[in-house]
């Protein structure tokens, strides 16, 4: 069976290139042969037939994905449906699953009905929680092991996943070799690391990539190939391994595309402001513009509590640059497992600096919408403002709480409201006042 | 008696000079010549010998204003001194006083004491409120009404004052001519404008710059020239009005520094992340490098009920592009008046906009914090990672929210910990897993 990039490689114009273009307010033929050169992945497993497919990459809208799932500490499933229920509310994209405590396969499912969304998955994390639910080491997982975990994500219907792919023995040796102030923070990095050490074997997700593709090609999946080097310290940015996993990612990137296996890179983390361009760029020229999903990147390390906030900074600058697709971070991040609360507020963060990216870029819809909210403020046009908002609920509520004397306006300022002063005295010359 | 540029031009180094000196870092001389070049504002009342003295400006470390006070609608002075405790406890270096309602001089003189910071205030409030409190337009407010209040101001002790003296008749003609989607949202130069069109004359803070220059000499107060045409909309940014305001003040600027008056400039409000270096570029070299302080920016209009986020997206690129001086805005921002848990959200999204710039601007005090910090990381040092953090209480408290199994990780990743994985598997080779 053919996978959209065969398709679009023939020249078929499916009804789902037509459906994403239209959402995108793009042109199909532009589209498909964006998707046939590995700018833009359409993302849905061919045996979700009823979930809405969604576009990421070249000039669309940026997209949002939020991460849920348990960990073996917090095994609570009802919590994580209550999660996958605050982001699609508050307007994520895509979820992820990272699960790693609990029934997996049980948690997905239900996270996929609750959150009709393109969903991803880390398969590693399932193949490193079997060993260890048979108590032995994460290390005891075989290759075998984690094609298995991979073959029954994608046959659920898992939309994307990611595969640390470049964490390879070459770039743990340049990592090692230069030296770093954090090592490793990427879970499923430290996993494979730790394996490829145990084992003295190459990562078999590098070393066997087509059988990887197999997998990918039947589902029509995306792969997200994952940066298991990316710094988890803003001194450790765009270094000597984050950058050689980089240019793996690259090369099997374009192996990907030659087997009609669609594919996103993955990029930092912890960035200071003044690399975010660069990053962004280097992904773009060494993996041929494929789609970049980044995780913030946050543009500092002191605000723990509040890494939605510099998620937000980092990802409104990537985003600008020409970043596709934002992974949230949660004001839980680095200290815990996000609640419902830390999901709503990662989200709201993330579409917050997906605005001013779409903004910045010039991106017709997104100068329009900053437009509307402004002729609403205007007009003193207060559901009009909540409607524009990203999140009127909140908008509302935040309002409600400190009520104006008069309704027209607000506490902030009260009778001395600018806009308001001005309606009142537009008109020039002597008036009564 | 000689204000500190006048001493700074005779070469005297003084122990204010000294003090703020080494708070910075740096050393007195080369403080002293950017002072008198006007490139560093040293801001203390004469009359506040006990408050410790405040450099801002060119390389120094960037700070963070928290406004308060009450509106002619909210009048609850308790609820602005907690607001003020609320600012200093979450870090400001400085605040604003910007009440509208009550007795005035009273709550000037209860945040003074609640919050021992550098206060400024924005007299036209004032002098429009008494005009209002006599029961008249506050048109009705005379020139010599407006510096009775500026003098009070200062001779309480206030330590700098926003005056709109770029708001002219010429510049409203330039923004009335290109038209704006919002027109004027500073409430200061709102008020101005209303009062230059009923008396159809110009704006005695800039007719009269010189007698605003001889109260400010008296008290050896800043100046911090305001920006009336702030863009109050992203679509209004950069306009001509904003452009030849700031001219006017770069300007008005040169006239202070012949006088010893010491000047800010203030800056943009509602700004596209592509023209915030832009916007920064042009206020230092307008303004012969003037420290430059700036309402957030924001980075879009659509995010009401979450601006000290797109305000801290702004700041952080403004700060990366030499803004000294960040004035924080708070999730209630466009929506009503503040309360404390606004203020400390406020200053805290500030402050990591301001840790965010000074890493980017490769500060050395800024990296070794964030090194540390990813040193206590690696260490799974939880009390050092509090001691780093920008808010310490805030991160244990979003940590014990969701305990983890194991005391030494998170509940985020439990035993798949990247970082424990990889303390404990550090060792090449096969071994026990």
């Amino acid at each position: 069976m053919l996978t959209r990039i065969e398709q679009a490689r023939k020249g078929d114009l499916s009804d789902e290139i037509r459906a994403v273009a239209k959402a995108e307010g793009t042109v199909p033929q532009e589209l498909s042969e964006k998707l046939a050169r590995g700018e833009v992945v359409v993302t849905r497993n061919r045996r979700r037939a009823d979930l809405r497919p969604l576009g990421i990459g070249t000039n669309l809208r940026i997209k949002v994905n939020a991460n849920l799932g348990t960990s073996r500490d917090a095994l609570d499933i009802e919590r994580e449906i209550r999660k996958a229920r605050a982001a699609l509310e508050a307007g994520a994209d895509t979820v992820m699953d990272l699960s790693t405590g609990g029934n997996l396969a049980d948690i997905r499912r239900r996270i996929m009905e609750a959150a009709p969304l393109p969903l991803g998955t880390v398969p590693v994390y399932e193949a490193a929680a079997r060993a260890m639910d048979r108590g032995s080491s994460f290390c005891e997982m075989t290759e075998d092991d984690l094609f298995a975990v991979i073959a029954e994500h994608l046959g659920s219907g898992v939309d994307f996943i990611t595969v640390h792919c470049g964490v390879t023995l070459r770039t743990l040796e340049l990592m090692e070799r230069q030296g770093r102030l954090l090592d490793v923070v990427s879970r499923g990095g430290a996993l494979l690391i730790a394996w490829m050490r145990y084992h003295e074997r190459e990562n078999p997700l590098y070393a066997q990539f087509d059988r990887l593709l197999e997998l990918a090609h039947e589902a029509d999946a995306t792969l997200s190939l994952g940066d298991g080097f990316r710094p988890g310290a803003t001194a450790d940015a765009t270094d000597r391994a984050q950058i050689h996993e980089l240019i793996l990612l690259g090369e099997l990137q374009a192996r990907a595309l030659e087997q009609g296996v669609q594919v996103m890179i993955e990029g930092p983390g912890h960035v200071p402001l003044d690399q975010i361009q660069a990053n962004v760029l280097l992904e773009k020229r060494l993996c041929r513009n494929a789609p970049f999903y980044v995780l913030g990147p946050l543009a500092t390390d002191r605000a723990p509590g509040y890494d939605h906030i510099t998620g937000a900074i980092g990802g409104a600058l990537a985003g600008w640059a020409g970043a596709d697709f934002l992974c949230y971070v949660t004001p839980a991040e680095h200290l815990g497992l996000p609640d419902e609360e830390d999901v709503r507020a990662g989200v709201i963060a993330s579409r917050i600096a997906a605005a001013a990216a779409e903004l910045a870029r010039g991106r017709p819809e997104a100068l329009e919408r900053e437009r509307e909210m402004s002729r609403c403020r205007k007009a003193l046009d207060w559901e009009g403002m909540y409607r524009f908002a990203l999140d009127p609920q909140r908008a509302r509520k935040v309002r409600g709480k400190a009520p104006p004397g008069d309704e027209s306006v607000c506490s902030m300022c009260g009778e001395f409201c600018a806009v308001k002063i001005q309606r009142e005295r537009k008109r020039p010359g002597r008036q009564t006042p």
